[in-house]
């Protein structure tokens, strides 16, 4: 790590704590000596999961996104509880947004959004021997509707600028990446 | 869209207004008619630059990222200006991130970093052609160091898991799957 681009923490205030997430202030000295304010929104962290069926098909969730007032195509993704190990979580998001049971799970990697202004970071996993599996179904406020779909569909949708979220097209990119380097 | 998806904003509250983001807390109406509230940081938008040289050479930045607490390597990217095109922003960015402009440019499309929480969008562009250009340098409180690198190295950090930021990821996808095809 270069030492020249390093920041520090001088001080900083608690703005909100809210449902998922925080939102801190702090007072930070730059590498040339300088005093700037980072603005910070604390997250819990998530994962997001790659649900491969033979025949290269893919499990994609569709779901409406508040924020952004769309519904997104995207990879089946959930928050950590406090305390959760990431595995565990992929799974019970497995489970409660596809209704589906992995036999085989490998990881993929660590992902931060929006590094500029959060420290959500996400964990990637490959899950593959699929089943069903009685659903648990989604949290109460959350509303999806998953779907199989090819892998060529599902490329070409990407290339076609159809699936506007990044840990979508981050996720499967480490999936292509790492496809035969098992 | 599936209308039985949908959420409906209620009322809401501005519970920040700051140097890069804002902080709302929505109540909304869900599907099944339950109330609940909705947490959306507001982003002014960025871009993404995916910079390539002849010889299949990218040109990555190393950047001291705060909330996450450590050097990324990443696209050059940078935040729109109060009503600046994404294209001239772009062509800002690139400028003042690694000392070059493009005369050509591609849209490789338009990305939702966090839309769970968030409604920024980072507008992808493939810039080639590039020279060297009278450095603007970067803003006053951004530190980075750019890098060129040949593309078979960036894809194997990124196979290895040394690239963790997912506009960089979702970035580099969409180069790749649109490659050969313009």
């Amino acid at each position: 790590m270069s030492v020249t681009l390093l920041e520090q923490r001088i001080d900083g205030e608690r703005i909100y704590s809210g449902k998922i997430l925080d939102l801190e202030v702090d007072r930070v000295k730059l590498p040339n000596g300088h005093v700037t304010i980072r603005e910070v929104v604390r997250h819990p962290g998530a994962v997001v999961v790659v649900p491969v069926l033979s025949g290269d098909r893919l499990v994609l969730v569709r779901q409406y996104r508040y924020p952004v007032g769309k519904v997104l195509l995207e990879l089946p993704a959930g928050k950590l509880d406090p305390g959760e190990e990431p595995s565990i979580c992929a799974r019970r998001e497995l489970g409660e947004e596809i209704g589906m049971s992995a036999r085989r799970w490998t990881p993929l990697g660590t992902l931060y959004t929006t590094p500029g202004f959060s420290d959500e970071v996400l964990h990637v996993f490959l899950a593959t021997d699929l089943q069903p599996q009685a659903g648990l179904g989604p949290d109460d406020d959350e509303f999806l509707e998953a779907s199989i779909m090819p892998k060529s569909e599902v490329f070409t949708l990407a290339r076609e600028g159809k699936i506007h979220d990044a840990k979508t097209l981050a996720g499967l990119f480490l999936w292509q990446l790492t496809a035969g380097q098992e």
